[in-house]
């Protein structure tokens, strides 16, 4: 990012010259300075580098809905390990190679984790290779240690890897017929600490599990130790990169493309850039008819299932539903009236009737919320919009991807280059009074407590009792930017309070409140009917 | 466990007979009944049906140090899909032939979720095999929809897979040299809602994600679903099956095992049954010397590395110590002096030098902290003790796990037949103050506010300033039965409070304190300066 000047665009002080690079290291990893990962602070970057298991999820919701865009995802094998990282491999089988972009996995095996070697590592050939054909994938392999060979072996794998995406994608859009591909993707074997020190006080550095973090930690007081790091920075030949002021030589400074070219200021990688807004239905129109407060019943989501179906229908390539299985359960089924699931693996002829499959559908159900949050947080990090429902007990499965999501947006609030994106909207349904059949696992109301302690700047709790408040609520959150709306309403049939007037005028009301309050909860609950 | 005979000797009203059928069938899955899934009021079960994703590493934890041991686990193609079950197939990497028992998984593809097709169900049979030929399995294939043939070809490839499973376990016993396995699997493709209604109102069930649940929901009104249920339950013959009393006749109650080995009286499933208490060291012995608080610094874990580094040793076979690749980083690593961590796959020269490698260790490392909490679970639901350190930030990662462990826990002691396990120990390190450097993503210290939540009978907070009240803490948690214990203590060099007599002293206080406190938080914190 800074090699290519868009670092020192939005931080001035870290100029490109030697004083500029002086504080670019200082600060890296540094208390009050710098993370030590892509953070949202870093131009270009959309994942966030400290959590691991969803730089896989991410890519692809990157990839949704830009028929154009490549996007290559590096995986480390540590990453590989986790269980949201694991089943994400599986979301290759939910690109439609028409209207999507394509996602170019490369599996990074170093080798290491901190302290340990990395199971992906330590197995034969084969079975890495039956790992991820069985995945999917076409698995690509780049092993070795010389930088020179491997740069030329990477480059032309790189290569064959595109052309392979590319006549995919012809082969479909020519064709019009989408169905799934087994996509390409790269194993790269390279030393942990690579060009690094070989070894430090008879210890093997270079290739195992020493070169993590910091290779040589005596450099202060160890002249040994200061003669390996000097050796080890000149051995990248600073002199022939730099100018004597610490600029990289203009023929060097060529490469790198112009403008939004550049990886660093990839508009996709600031979402709000190129988000558009999403048409929007009248949300008046789907109103329930409540004559008297308390007199009828009905199921508080069938009517907000209406309401994004005219969305999906609006919106048809910015928008996208979310669920682990749960769209019809939720009786949110209405949607598939304009688009179904998502389905491009084998179809079986049971599947026409009721199994609302398609290959273009827009919703997306998986059975992994790890992969469901971590798409929709791709998507809407690329400017684009969605609506995610589950079950509340359930919810606790992403919390620390809603912590992590909710610390991006706060520190993004902050960065006055980065456009806001659209808010992740979250249902939850069955909630735990309506769960004594399923029992105790099944019940679990805590998920507002998490939210609760974020940043009131980011975070939103809405509890609308009855149709016109929900419909009122959704409407709002899905216009609203860089929030993360956690929206609680139960999916059976329940009283019904307020006509939709009412609905709007206490939801108006709420609105006063909460952009004054500390902790913005909008109960709108059984007190209204005091 | 009904027809066995172990539910009715726990709860007498469910009788042997058509009264007590009858009120089986009747509190299945309903309000004030029984859960819709394996809880822990069915005697047998040591895993929650709920919350799917943990099967597998609950399978591997209760079959760690059971060297006889055959542990079978079904898994559901819905479950396959989440996050912490795709990555727990690895769990087969750490299971030594010799001491350990073995894991048999049974992947169930029936087909469908809710309302989806599986992700697995529907890819080709190679691809499937590859997949799980890539994790390190030997797949077994069992494939069909016609019930005597199908449970032939189970009987078969069951037998085929014990003597496998027996065949590896006796070369590596016999030779005394314990290798990776690649243990067998079966993969068992059935029709969903197998022998239940084909159709009804023209709509496929049988084999359709219409099984799902309730496949006839009219009976009490529709004549015609009444005659079909009618028909379905009859299909099962129950006139050969019972006598006129409802009991099972004589000649197959005689097929089930008698006393504990029966399937759903297996002591390793009551597994305070079987616990021995752990021979635990004099904690004192680690004492920090504190000739007068705040005078000295230490790390404040170190000396808890060497008295897990003692517990190991004195208690060779039902002792583990789990961390995601962080127990050095944790400064625990005195604990490798007696036991290295578990490693069966390859090894490199290197690994001599630093690796702390051994196919006998008994720390068990690994990326996933899904993986090491569900092992965890399952080593102490059968009777055993372990520790797991991570850092603070990332133990949200399993936040689901803990509030569903600690439902189990708290129903389990309402079960006077539920013998008490031991503790979930949980070391939380790496605290928010100290992760500056790394950044924002690394903090966050609301991991307690889920704790405090829960039921304050199965769960503790303790927060250790300094050695001696972590040793003292520490010393007491492992002792204990049927909690969580949440051990809050950073690892870096820390201010020195309280000599050892005073530790005790104010941790017995706080013992006095929390067990009559409702909300059960152990602060230790610098006010003890005052």
């Amino acid at each position: 990012m800074y090699l290519e000047g868009t670092y020192s665009e939005i931080y001035p002080d870290v100029s490109l010259d030697a004083a500029g690079m002086k504080r670019l290291f200082k600060q890296f990893s540094f208390p009050g300075g710098i993370g030590s990962h892509c953070t949202p602070e870093l131009p270009g970057s959309i994942h966030e580098g400290g959590e691991l298991g969803y730089s896989i999820s991410h890519a692809f919701g990157a990839a949704f809905d830009n028929p154009d865009l490549i996007v290559t995802v590096a995986v480390g094998d540590g990453e590989a390990e986790t269980g949201p990282l694991a089943t994400s491999w599986h979301s290759s089988k939910f690109i439609n190679p028409i209207r999507d972009g394509a996602v170019l996995p490369i599996l990074h095996l170093n080798g290491y984790k901190i302290n340990n070697p990395t199971l992906l590592s330590r197995i034969p050939h084969e079975e890495l290779e039956a790992l991820f054909i069985g995945y999917g994938g076409k698995p690509y392999f780049v092993e070795g240690s010389d930088p020179t060979l491997m740069h030329q072996t990477m480059a032309e794998v790189m290569e064959n890897c595109i052309k392979d995406i590319r006549a995919h994608q012809n082969e479909a859009r020519t064709s019009g017929k989408a169905s799934r591909v087994h996509w390409p993707m790269i194993i790269l074997r390279s030393p942990k600490g690579w060009t690094g020190p070989k070894e430090v006080n008879g210890n093997k550095v270079e290739g195992f599990w020493r070169a993590h973090q910091v290779p040589l930690t005596g450099v202060v007081s160890d002249t040994e130790q200061f003669t390996m790091l000097d050796q080890w920075l000149k051995s990248y030949q600073p002199d022939r990169l730099f100018d004597k002021t610490g600029r990289l030589i203009p023929e060097l400074e060529a490469l790198a493309p112009k403008g939004s070219r550049r990886m660093s200021a990839n508009p996709h990688a600031n979402g709000g850039l190129i988000k558009r807004n999403l048409r929007m239905p009248d949300f008046q129109s789907y109103a329930a008819r409540v004559d008297k407060p308390a007199q009828t019943n009905a199921m508080n989501t069938r009517p907000l299932g209406e309401m994004l179906r005219d969305i999906m229908r609006m919106n048809h390539d910015n928008f996208r539903v979310f669920g682990p299985d749960e769209t019809s359960s939720n009786k949110l089924e209405a949607i598939y009236e304009v688009s179904k699931k998502l389905w491009l693996s084998e179809y079986l002829p049971e599947d026409d009737n009721g199994g609302e499959l398609s290959p273009d559908g827009r919703v997306l159900e998986m059975l992994s919320e790890h992969t469901l949050e971590g798409w929709f947080e791709g998507y809407v990090l690329t400017g684009r919009h969605g609506f995610f429902a589950t079950y509340e007990a359930f919810v606790h499965v992403i919390d620390s991807m809603f912590n992590q999501h909710a610390k991006w947006l706060a520190i993004s609030e902050k960065l006055s280059w980065r456009a806001p994106i659209s808010s992740i909207n979250l249902l939850i349904t069955s909630t735990v009074w309506r769960q004594d059949h399923n029992g105790f696992t099944h019940q679990d109301p805590g998920f507002l407590d998490l939210v609760v302690n974020k940043n009131p700047d980011v975070t939103r709790i809405y509890l609308p009792p009855d149709v016109n408040c929900l419909l009122s609520t959704a409407n709002h959150c899905l216009r609203s930017e860089n929030d993360i709306n956690v929206i609680v309403c139960d999916k059976q049939s329940h009283v019904q309070y307020l006509d939709m007037d009412s609905a709007i005028k206490h939801c108006t009301k709420g609105l006063g409140i909460w952009s004054q309050g500390q902790v913005m909860i909008k109960v709108m609950s059984l007190m209204l009917l005091w």
